[in-house]
């Protein structure tokens, strides 16, 4: 079996039961309420659809890592639901202070709906991930749900502390690089290892192989936000989806920027002086920070945490065509043609 | 034992166990986040103390239902930790919300630090929530403690929905007291039925005596609302705390407002030609109000609430003096001079 097999067996069993589970908020009187979290995942509402949900990755990486830790993934799949509505929880909120219009091409939430009713949709998001956990139980122990409880919880709180650091980040004139990457640690990162950590905790293994198993999603979650930073500036926006003026002119503190911004060249100069402006000024000012060596020196950060993540991963020594699988997917995303 | 020795020994035991809790945000990285917690929670800054704590109403609750219960209170700190950290969770996103300004006669969080941030420290104060009914364990088993983490996640939801409902009725020109009622159960009864169920689960009661604290909390919660519904145009602000024009010039539909209409008399007219403009009109209102029998039918519908209430409590058969305490709670909370 390859990854796409896995991805067949194992999205549509994500999928119903984060059906189910938003089922709770039910009823006639919550319609609207429903409606809000349907239409964020992608589920209902204009542009509906596969493009419409995002790929599904951290409930793929819970349950590869489940079935190549040596357990079976079917017994996780209410741990997957409950990740990939934890980050779905936090895209709303995210819209919200970042002042995002749109979100997989299609309008936000709070744009749709208003602030306040989107704001309260995200609590219930929350909710709902944390009631997709319980669901472990039974077949999965109270013992190892409580566990699998904990990590989540614990990764939730990581989340808000990262857009803390995020959102201080925006207002100030320096951040350094081990700033940034603290900022990552707690946004990105967290998740990711939070979803190799869980699906190795519900296979039941030992507790050095589970940390192993966190360390080779941190390292990828790591080595996926520095080529997100790249795709963001240097992307070919047909692939990747993303506008290509979109961080610099957002003049958002990606990892070239910082790096760009600590070389003190002529992309500094340019930044200091509040370029870019315009949609115009964004490829003389991606040329500048291209000729300080900021392309480069992302590529080679990306590349290097690519290989610790796949150490990493060696290390927890994943079983049989699951273990493969997991190799396939990050090759895969950190060239981003998923 | 009465209710004021059961506070002296309770309440310091659950601030000390929140504190702890918050202390998870930790590191010099998220001072200022951390600061915005412990500033909603009324420990630092401007005006903290006692008033700015809020009346703790919630934990007490849960404690005074265990020792009634037959329980050791002492065990069940961390759910009446987690239950308050949910509810300032939900002030935090309420004031966004509602576009509060004050909250216990301070600023609030969204108005100190910007939206932004204050909608993230309250997902932080959430999460802390969670974390926070996880310590149960040990030495509560896992199975309880699962339990009980599941009163809180499906709590959460339930005020999410309550919330929902409140948001879209002040859009609405008309809303039936069916309708009133199905919100308040959401935004209020769901949290006081929790930390009463809660508090007889952590004694290892019987599921009928639970679900008799439950109903008791439950009722308790739909006297409460009542009886702040009366209090938010009636009451005495040197006694309340609150505005006496608040509730009208905001024009909310609370139940006394929501009699008048369903009346169709003299306040209904004043109501649908768009009074009150001015603080000057709102007296005018309030007696118009009084005289379409409003005033005696909110006390009446609290009266017999807070009856329904007693009569529940009776139905869980409180143990001891704590039972009693208890008792004291109900008469001084809807009197509101506690």
């Amino acid at each position: 079996m390859v990854l796409a097999d896995y991805r067949r067996a194992m999205l549509p069993a994500v999928e119903q039961s984060m059906q189910a589970i938003v089922e709770w908020v039910g009823g006639e009187d919550y319609r609207q309420l429903q409606e809000m979290l349907a239409y964020h995942l992608g589920w209902a509402g204009e542009g509906a659809g596969e493009k419409a949900r995002g790929k599904r990755i951290r409930p793929l990486l819970v349950l590869l890592s489940t079935a190549a830790a040596g357990g079976k993934w079917e017994h996780a799949v209410p741990a997957a639901a409950a990740v990939e509505l934890l980050h779905n929880f936090s895209l709303i909120h995210d819209d919200i202070e970042d002042n995002g219009d749109l979100r997989r091409g299609r309008p936000t939430v709070w744009k749709k709906w208003g602030l306040p009713q989107a704001l309260n949709a995200g609590d219930a998001m929350f909710a709902l991930a944390q009631i997709a956990m319980l669901e472990l139980h039974p077949p999965v122990s109270a013992e190892l749900t409580l566990q699998a409880s904990r990590i989540l919880h614990q990764t939730s709180l990581r989340l808000t502390q990262g857009q803390h650091l995020d959102m201080l980040f925006e207002d100030r004139a320096e951040v350094s690089l081990e700033e940034y990457w603290n900022m990552v640690e707690g946004k990105t990162a967290a998740l990711i290892a939070a979803c190799t950590e869980l699906g190795a905790l519900l296979a039941g293994v030992s507790d050095p192989e589970r940390r192993a198993y966190h360390e080779f999603g941190r390292m990828l979650g790591l080595a996926f936000q520095a080529w997100d930073d790249y795709l963001g500036i240097w992307g070919d926006s047909a692939l990747t989806g993303k506008s290509t003026t979109g961080d610099l002119m957002e003049r958002k503190k990606t990892l070239p920027v910082l790096y760009g911004l600590e070389r003190a060249g002529r992309f500094a100069r340019m930044w200091k002086a509040g370029e870019p402006r315009s949609p115009e000024t964004v490829p003389l000012m991606a040329a500048a920070l291209e000729d300080d060596g900021a392309r480069a020196y992302t590529e080679a950060v990306t590349a290097d945490l690519t290989n610790q993540a796949l150490a990493a991963l060696d290390n927890a020594a994943p079983k049989g065509e699951a273990g493969e699988a997991l190799r396939e997917l990050v090759s895969i995303l950190l060239r981003r043609d998923y």
